[in-house]
């Protein structure tokens, strides 16, 4: 079927080219006019502004807005909104925060107009891996783009089949769900990316500790010279923390176990800060997802203002003068 | 090649199993004699003692002790050094802290007996899929048990090579490593399931989160009643949280969304703590590690003196009283 | 001056008192009649409604709302804002969330009407040791109000002086401050709680571990029994952790040392759920203030989800079974 | 009494001190000879050895032992040990770990020395406000030294008394007690120092939360530019959060609010990881105390391991380019 897509960078390009390359259309927009030409020497057809591609799409239209979560995703949609008619379809496909999805939802359904918001997750993998899909929104609208999610969709594949699903929804083996109304989507992706920071830390900990495993301070018998790359890698097979995330780890471990490229800056998305604040709303104990987002704003810091009133209560105590930071 | 076994549990048992299948022979003991018994019936041969054991395997011997960690292992090493000599090997392939390796591997030095520690991963899926192991010891001592460890490991299946790996020790590969000296194959083990702890208490704060997205005290437009099971299930396909540890979720969400059948009330062995002690002794900030393992610790509690101590004071400064707990 | 009073809970009932022990005059209301019968007696006059209330006070108008956070204080306030008029003031004295102040004020500031935000904290201590107030609003409207605030502080006392604030705000010594425009008072507050949460913690954490250093799985010899009401007691001298807290804790520990009357089912506020937000909005990271949210929350449940969850991916891949809970 | 002291820095020599004042007698040894003449000229004997000091006390000695816990300490200890007779006393004042106290013990029982330790908070303001003592030993031996710790102390001063304490230990309220056999000081004094790092780590959340409270990244309404100091000030009034180390973080907020002479690299001593490693054994979830810790742990580095690692996988799955650390 056809869909507009708005936004062509890494993940909006990549999905047009899937949906292509499985014999759908597609009518694409971007400011970056260099990306619009790329995907229609791919087959796509061009559009030069919102106008344009609503125009260009048959009706019931649908027209999939990829762009960083915010006012450029807010005013798209808005203006998408007032271009568009009943019947027709705004998918969501970026990482917005769900209530947002929820009051833009409301808005449009003034209008007849369908809102559908798509967590996906795959990242640069996407196009060749396929793309995990949490979906929200009005069940008829869902159903109509089904062809569309079963083909971005990673499918089956050769993951083993989980016991005991037998009669459920057989999207979530295909890599795609209806998760619930508008909103739902982007909130199951969130927690999604909750989770994600969580596990990566418990990683990056691990490794921490093993590569500090022949430190200086340590008793010189209970020292060891540990080779971290060939560690991720067996951990790949048979044990209990095999994850893709693990896969990663090793890739970056088997280039140079130093990381030295790394400054160890890193950066959070929306979606594990709201993690957060939806945990502190239900009263759930998120003690380590918290942890992990907290990790990340510590990495941020050069001299931490907490350090530092902690360096001065020392000294008022103890009279304790700080080392200098090397 | 020839091996003695003695410890013929859920884990002990599988790995004379898997050897035997693949052409091994192997002499077991247990205190159990019905494991004696049922293991000799498939092709083993059974001992009566340690020394019967001992008595039994061809010289250089190599005996695997596998029984829980501590005294009861403790005693066995120390036996079986008592009756073996030079040359011959002691694997200790339970879940022993590394420190004790050290110990026992420069005891047993004096006498020439080679002491072999290997962390095992793998549980009850081991059989099938063979153990993931680090191994640590004497290069000459781990080499000659090569051909035992390359029949135990899960193999290079059908997990994707990583790039950038050729030139590599290829036994990471094979899902078994050398992984330094005696002592260094269960301190990586210990930190592989510090790791565990911390990625399972992501994914159960995460679905506690989903679980509780309906909540009563949550704005009614924004609630949400999620299918646990089919969103684990969905994740399990091209999203970044993919793992063995989903996989497993995956299948008790399938089973039980509830999870009625379970108290919350878990468990932690001795490498969760090591791995906690290890960090504390190199400065290593392990935060997520340290609150999953602390989790597991307050899930046992009924009524935490800590939390009654922070009503106590709450009663002193603001004259609160605490509800009763339903 | 004189001073209108809503709500004659433990909190508003003695600010009255307070300030009419100090020689000021109160227009009190409630809904329970019976609290303002008995400040009618001890001076005040009593008010039978919000419209009552607002006749008897004299031009300018001061109110004071001292009501439960939420609904009622809204409702309050935007009732008096309809009954008051140019240059009258509204003070919310209660635990109401900052951004509530900001658009109440934005609101009022339309009619003229100052709007003053005020963090008490004192509990049930306040009338005789004073309330440390934090404040927010406009300075002509702070500095008219500072009688009432000079009366209700506990002044200086005999808390030793802090050297080197010769030249400073003396509001601060003095037990109150003009913390910034509207919503600043509680802002402040708000920290302030979460702070008071870190610092309970950190206490109850210590005494567990020293209620627990007599445990039978520890080695005998290194077993103690202590006496932790006098551990409280010895350290409210000369030690770094002495504070007002340590004194409610000696107190606590004085009458019974096991807490038994007290099932630990410990209660959180809003400011304590709104400092982690607060802290997630501006990437500090806060991890000992969220620590001890989360173990609130903890606090309250029975057999978390997250919980079983865990036991179920330990059923899944070491086919533990779990304990039965005691 | 007469008392001799090894190791006059700040702490000893201000102990010294104050003993002198109260009309006891010191004999003092130092490495340093300069610390042995000044406390000479203030009334002490001074010893040119410990074999020396040992020959001027009197018996039944008692020489009090104040250096760096570890190897100079242990290594004092014994040679007083075999310096000393029967029914003498050894007196570790510094921060030993307690498990080193117990062994201590045990070897000089044998010899009929005393041994006990004496956990000691106070820092430079001992010598003016007196020293909170925790003691661990036998009765008799704590007993027959009352007087010295009596004079130590700071005695019940201004403080309130607790409520409820009527015929306890008395000696609670003068700032010292008898904790309970060897080791016990200390493990009280190990417990009041890991309680001291979350207190400290609320405190400096808290002030990093307000001093972030106008960061640009917040919505303009909801941005306050607040005085830290004033806020120190003011809590110190008839706040729950009021603390001897709120006084001390007044004070430095009062000088410079930028705290801009601090770096922010943090220090921590053996207590704070002996407190957790204390919790792990127990089973008891110090979150707090941990989480702490570990925040000391981080200020010390500058480009974590576990953060590059993190970078590394957000690059493996995103393509995501880190940002350069400003």
């Amino acid at each position: 079927m056809q869909l507009g897509m708005i936004g062509l960078g890494r993940m909006g390009g990549n999905i047009v080219r899937r949906l292509l390359r499985d014999g759908h259309t597609a009518v694409v927009f971007d400011r970056n006019t260099q990306a619009v030409e790329a995907l229609v020497k791919e087959g796509a057809t061009g559009a030069t502004s919102l106008e344009d591609l609503v125009s260009k799409l048959e009706v019931p239209r649908t027209a999939w807005v990829m762009l960083p979560a915010g006012a450029i995703t807010e005013e798209t949609v808005q203006t998408l909104g007032s271009l568009m008619q009943s019947d027709d379809c705004i998918i969501d496909g970026g990482n917005s925060f769900y209530g947002d999805d929820v009051r833009r939802g409301q808005e449009l359904k003034g209008k007849g107009i369908h809102y559908v918001d798509v967590g996906t997750s795959g990242g640069v993998w996407g196009l060749e891996r396929g793309y995990c899909m949490m979906i929200g929104g009005d069940k008829s609208a869902v159903d109509r783009l089904d062809p569309i999610f079963s083909t971005l969709a990673p499918g089956i594949g050769d993951v083993p089949r989980t016991p005991g699903r037998e009669g459920r929804d057989p999207r979530a083996e295909q890599g795609y769900i209806h998760a619930g109304p508008t909103g739902a989507g982007h909130y199951v992706k969130m927690v999604h990316n909750g989770i994600e920071y969580g596990l990566m830390q418990a990683y990056a900990e691990g490794f921490d500790i093993l590569r500090h495993a022949n430190a200086e301070s340590l008793p010189e018998e209970r020292r060891f010279d540990l080779n971290l790359g060939d560690i991720a890698e067996v951990w790949r097979r048979g044990s209990v923390v095999s994850s893709w995330l693990l896969d990663l780890t090793a890739q970056a471990l088997a280039g140079d176990e130093s990381l030295e490229d790394f400054s160890g800056w890193v950066e959070d998305s929306g979606e594990g800060r709201w993690t957060i604040n939806a945990a502190v709303e239900q009263a759930v104990p998120a003690t380590v997802l918290s942890a992990a987002l907290y990790r990340r704003f510590r990495s941020r810091e050069d001299a931490s203002y907490a350090d530092k009133l902690l360096s001065a209560m020392r000294k008022g105590f103890g009279g304790h003068q700080e080392p200098k930071k090397s």
